[in-house]
């Protein structure tokens, strides 16, 4: 297993995470106090929380106990522009729609243009800068408040960020870095430095409204590094410690474990762009299977929805409870089939994806609103 | 011996740095075709030139080849605000303001207030701020033209610089900078990256007007690790190499050898703001003295003008070689004193700073002329 916030791969252990990052499970006792704020905005406790998908977190009750003595916390959250957005990107940004929708809170979205740019070799600021705008569409498509919502692209906002990004960076050495993110004296000095304008928009908005201000990062587990350096920074400059509240991967459609990443296998992955068909074709041909070699088998022994990518997936994305118990039960029976879990999952991402794709279009008009003004 | 950008110590032998910066020496040939620009404008070879106090340079004949052909560069040079001026800092800057005059091209002035607070654990970007608005008086006195001279300050500016900064960082290892710098695994990630910074000016030009443009920076010989390194990397983004032309340090007023440093002996320093009194009492009490341990001993023996702080500082700061050579050889044959020899060095230095109070005084309300508009 190897977990960093540039490589994803092996099996995922997640309770060996907990350990290892040195984050806190994410308890009922908390679980409780999101449910309590939510059911004031009339709605439920998020499936993503109720199923345990955002598992751990750092500093929750923190920012728990802040928010209910009125000092109201803002979200961060971000998205390294490399490539089109794919359903695995989704999960957080979903979390954080509702975070921002029950808690009524501002929300600093990060768009590290420079970051992928300096870890990978044939990335140009081109495609950079293209990617950046694709993946703002997806995330003004998922509904966020444009009044309470500030994009911010480092190398558009540097004006701002790179005098703070050098506070964080005087008080960070090589060795730290080196520990926290497995770097060798082959990295370049760009990508050394980065972490330092990952930390920012943590304390940015304290800075630009003068007072301290906690926040929340919502993230997959695989960003934890970054944070677990600054945290340590950040409050020496006068802000308060960033909490975190933190999710797993979205399963490969072909593996068994570890996340859903583009580099890994690009025609396995499914991007909100992708048409009906495609979506289609890539599930009835990558996603492993928990089924049985043969339909008597499968009807007499039934499938492992354990392993199996489909049901994995709905975790994810099929909201109702209910819905899925029977799922589950019906495929480890043996009553539904592997095809008919499969075109589940189909029904349900075409469903989503239709929606979110008008939203998409109708975005375009909508990115100016979303980027943050210095002037 | 110790030159690097952030520590000069022990006696500088200068034709051993040529040697291990790999560098060139300045001849006569160069020299000339200098001389011959100059004197179409009314002016002789500069004496920092004549004196060769500017000793070394890279690709100063491509700068010529290039300006003869029709194609102008710019100049770029710089001062990291870590404090106030002192003598030692004008010397680059005289001649910059001299190529300015005779070859009539753009200065650009850059102002990396990150560098040194992110190499010294003291200075606050409180004492940066200050002291880059100290310091930019010092070089508005010196009489630069405001249509052809901009100023860049690294925090200001960074919407602009960082992202060319990072192409610069995507092609520099750790192991570069290590060796280029002697870092070791305590430097801080914004130290290790500032390199990039400070290499962006030599090619900014160059993306803002679109097309190649020569670069030539005067500087100070411990500057050179900077663009020893960025020098490799900066071709590879569609650029000239820039070329260099270096100085010399003004010895400090106590010692034989190495630079004038506000680090190493800051009540032996003399600043730009130093008042009559102040220079004379400086001088008085820390230039090292050639001269005899008694005036008979003097008068009989003569004094060593090249070991002589007086003399040394002398020859960078009084244009006049007759002037100077009779000083030498009065000194040398016992006729001037040390104490004379100082005098001469205090009225010097004095009409010089008063004259240049009086511009820094007037430069207050033109710092904002200087600074660059980026939109």
């Amino acid at each position: 297993m190897k977990v960093t916030p540039w490589e994803v791969s092996g099996t995922i252990d997640y309770n060996k995470l907990i350990k290892e990052f040195g984050v806190s499970k994410l308890d009922d006792s908390l679980l409780e106090r999101i449910g309590k704020r939510a059911k004031e905005k009339g709605l439920p406790l998020h499936h993503l929380l109720r199923r345990k998908i955002f598992f751990a977190h750092r500093d929750m009750k923190f920012i728990l106990d802040e928010y209910d003595k009125g000092d109201h916390f803002f979200l961060y959250t971000g998205r390294a522009p490399s490539g089109h957005t794919h359903m695995g990107h989704l999960v957080p940004w979903l979390l954080t729609k509702y975070l921002q929708d029950i808690f009524d809170v501002e929300l600093w979205f990060q768009f590290p243009d420079e970051e992928k740019f300096l870890f990978k070799e044939n990335l140009t600021l081109e495609d950079t800068e293209k990617y950046t705008r694709e993946n703002m569409l997806d995330i003004i498509a998922l509904g966020f408040d444009p009044k309470k919502t500030h994009f911010i692209v480092d190398t558009l906002h540097a004006g701002l960020m790179y005098k703070e990004a050098i506070k964080v960076a005087k008080k960070i050495t090589f060795s730290t870095a080196k520990a926290a993110f497995g770097f060798n004296s082959d990295q370049n000095i760009g990508a050394i430095f980065y972490t330092a304008m990952q930390a920012v928009p943590s304390f940015l908005p304290s800075i630009l409204k003068k007072r301290k201000i906690p926040c929340l990062i919502p993230h997959a587990i695989d960003q934890d590094p970054h944070f677990r350096v600054s945290r340590d920074v950040i409050p020496k400059l006068g802000h308060y410690k960033p909490a975190s509240i933190q999710c797993r991967f979205l399963p490969d459609l072909s593996s068994r474990g570890g996340k859903m990443s583009t580099s890994v296998a690009e025609h396995a992955t499914i991007y909100t762009t992708d048409s009906p068909q495609e979506v289609k074709k890539k599930i009835n041909k990558y996603a492993f299977s928990g089924g049985k070699d043969s339909l008597e088998e499968h009807r007499k022994h039934g499938g492992n929805p354990d392993i199996d990518i489909s049901y994995q997936w709905l975790t994810f994305f099929e909201e109702d409870d209910k819905k899925l118990e029977k799922i589950y039960h019906d495929y480890k029976s043996g009553k539904l089939t592997s095809g008919e879990l499969k075109a589940i999952l189909i029904e349900k991402l075409n469903i989503f994806l239709k929606d979110h794709q008008k939203k998409r279009e109708q975005a375009k008009k909508l990115i100016d609103k979303f980027i943050f003004k210095t002037h």
